[in-house]
């Protein structure tokens, strides 16, 4: 069996990891089809021998596509998705379009590849500092059973998609001339400054991204009543997001129990020599498709409860890795299609 | 009365700010003598129209002054600081040297002036990041009695000294231009890059800089009880340091209330308007006297919890103008001298 694929949002930072995951990952491919908006197509793309000429994403399309991977926001996937999934292609969308829609499977492999035996067509992809916060407090909470937790982000610019990473790179080339440097993309300075700010703000008080956490980690953990407050910074960083994060357990904790918990699961590794200035961070996690588990240790806040911080590429396992993966299992489990309608 | 000043280590960041503080703000002085290493020794400084040859510290040079101001480490504090009361300097030591002992107050003005009046000599400038925190924490224990709380830090350069600093500069520009990033003063590149690791590691996998957090916050707010759980973080970021705080009060919170005891606490104020996108930023805070808080809203994992966000200078109140501000209480409470021993 091999698939004819599309990749929905080619010409973006996820789109381009998308070309290289499934390539690498030696995904089974008869067809790689690259589309992205109308001002796009017709460009030409290469990844190793192969050229690809993009095409503008359109409804009629998908009827050549057995799947889809869409990461071109949240509107496109709207307006595509049905219509692909009605054409009998398989959606995996990295927008937040789908993600909390209760038809929709909301799934990080390592964690609930069970919840891809319901899907009816689109599977959703999670935020990407959802995810890697998840890659490192899931096997906590086997162990002992989350019941809250309070986290901070450190995100890169990549979660904003190529323009984040430009305006950084921009905005240093200036500093470092003597320039003025020029905010064009963000709402402030990102070079040598923090934004408290990942997504637009809510009523509440929170961001969409603070929320999402909360939101995503419940559907995703299969926990309606775990509780999480988070604060959400964009950094003077590329591409890899760090989280710190506070965690309660229903159980005691073990320290070693729980970095034992890490060293086995897939997906993460526990780099934790503090002795040796050893623990994650984002320039050593970019590119890489694990996510780093360090830092690891008692709460002081919180009886039953561990710190730690977890690293991982936002754009691999924040974005285009995991929704490769996410292919790849429905493959192994036989279900890369649209179900019949019951 | 017209003091008799000395500052210890007074070519490094810390001792620039003091300085200008001094000058600027009026401290009533006779003179000021600029002390240092050996190596510094001779070399001349000048603010405005004053220009000062540096001394080496010697433990004789405090008999001809009234009060000295340390930052030069805790060693050099350790080495110096007993010979300049017993020659009847008081001191106002920024390093961690005497922080924690029980005759020494530790002290920033807005919140516990009043330990002041027990002063034997020396008064303990608090922790940067600890400073930072307490400015928007303290006014919101005062309102609903502080239980607990989590932070993750973000740390500018800056609390590493000029050194840290000048490696950021000097990292940049080499990425800037193409070449190869040097490491020589951290144990990791800085640029780019997030260091989950402030001061040294102790056997419970905190650092020191994260129990600086919980026993000075215990002593300036004099809560024995209280607990938190901290990660330091060092980001890539020139002077301002920035902490996300998540905070469980004993009494029922009310978000008009905490806003209120924000706006209402000296030295610090609320910046917070999402909607506009204006929150507390570093690159904002720097070269501030006020430290901002901004993000404040309900906490979702605690009942009655407050999560906000924290921004200030690191080398003003976290660290010279505290320092200065200490010394300027002393003396409108006329006890900028060492007392007689009981």
């Amino acid at each position: 069996m091999a698939y004819r694929v599309g990749i929905v949002g080619a010409t973006g930072a996820v789109g381009q990891e998308f070309i290289r995951l499934l390539h690498e990952r030696n995904f089974p491919m008869q067809e790689l089809r690259l589309l992205a908006s109308a001002r796009s197509a017709g460009k030409t793309m290469t990844y190793g021998e192969h050229t690809f000429t993009v095409e503008e994403t359109t409804p009629e399309v998908f009827r050549e596509l057995d799947v889809a991977l869409f990461s071109a926001g949240g509107s496109i996937s709207e307006k595509f998705v049905p219509a692909a999934v009605e054409a009998g292609c398989v959606v995996v969308d990295n927008s937040s379009a789908f993600r909390m829609d209760p038809s929709v499977p909301l799934v990080v492999p390592e964690i609930n590849a069970h919840a891809l035996s319901e899907h009816t067509g689109v599977i959703a992809n999670p935020n990407c500092s959802t995810a890697i916060t998840l890659m490192g407090l899931y096997p906590l909470h086997q162990k002992f059973k989350l019941r809250r937790f309070t986290a901070a982000t450190y995100q890169a610019t990549s979660g904003s998609g190529v323009e984040g990473m430009e305006e950084l790179q921009r905005q240093v080339e200036s500093y470092a001339k003597g320039e003025t440097v020029k905010t064009e993309f963000y709402p402030h300075q990102i070079a040598f400054n923090l934004l408290p700010q990942v997504d637009q703000f809510l009523d509440n008080g929170y961001t969409k991204e603070e929320l999402k956490m909360l939101n995503e980690s419940r559907k995703i953990m299969g926990l309606g009543d775990m509780a999480c407050s988070v604060t959400c910074v964009r950094v003077p960083v590329f591409r890899a997001h760090s989280i710190a994060i506070n965690a309660e357990f229903f159980e005691p904790v073990d320290l070693e129990e729980a970095r034992q918990a890490i060293r086995e699961f897939p997906g993460v590794e526990l780099l934790d020599e503090p002795a040796q200035a050893q623990y994650p961070m984002p320039l050593d996690y970019s590119g890489k498709n694990d996510c780093g588990v360090g830092r690891l240790r008692k709460d002081m806040a919180f009886d039953n409860g561990l710190a730690f911080w977890v690293v991982g590429d936002q754009l691999l396992k924040g974005a285009a890795l995991n929704a490769v993966q996410i292919a790849e299992k429905l493959h192994e489990m036989d279900m890369l299609r649209v179900p019949a309608k019951a």
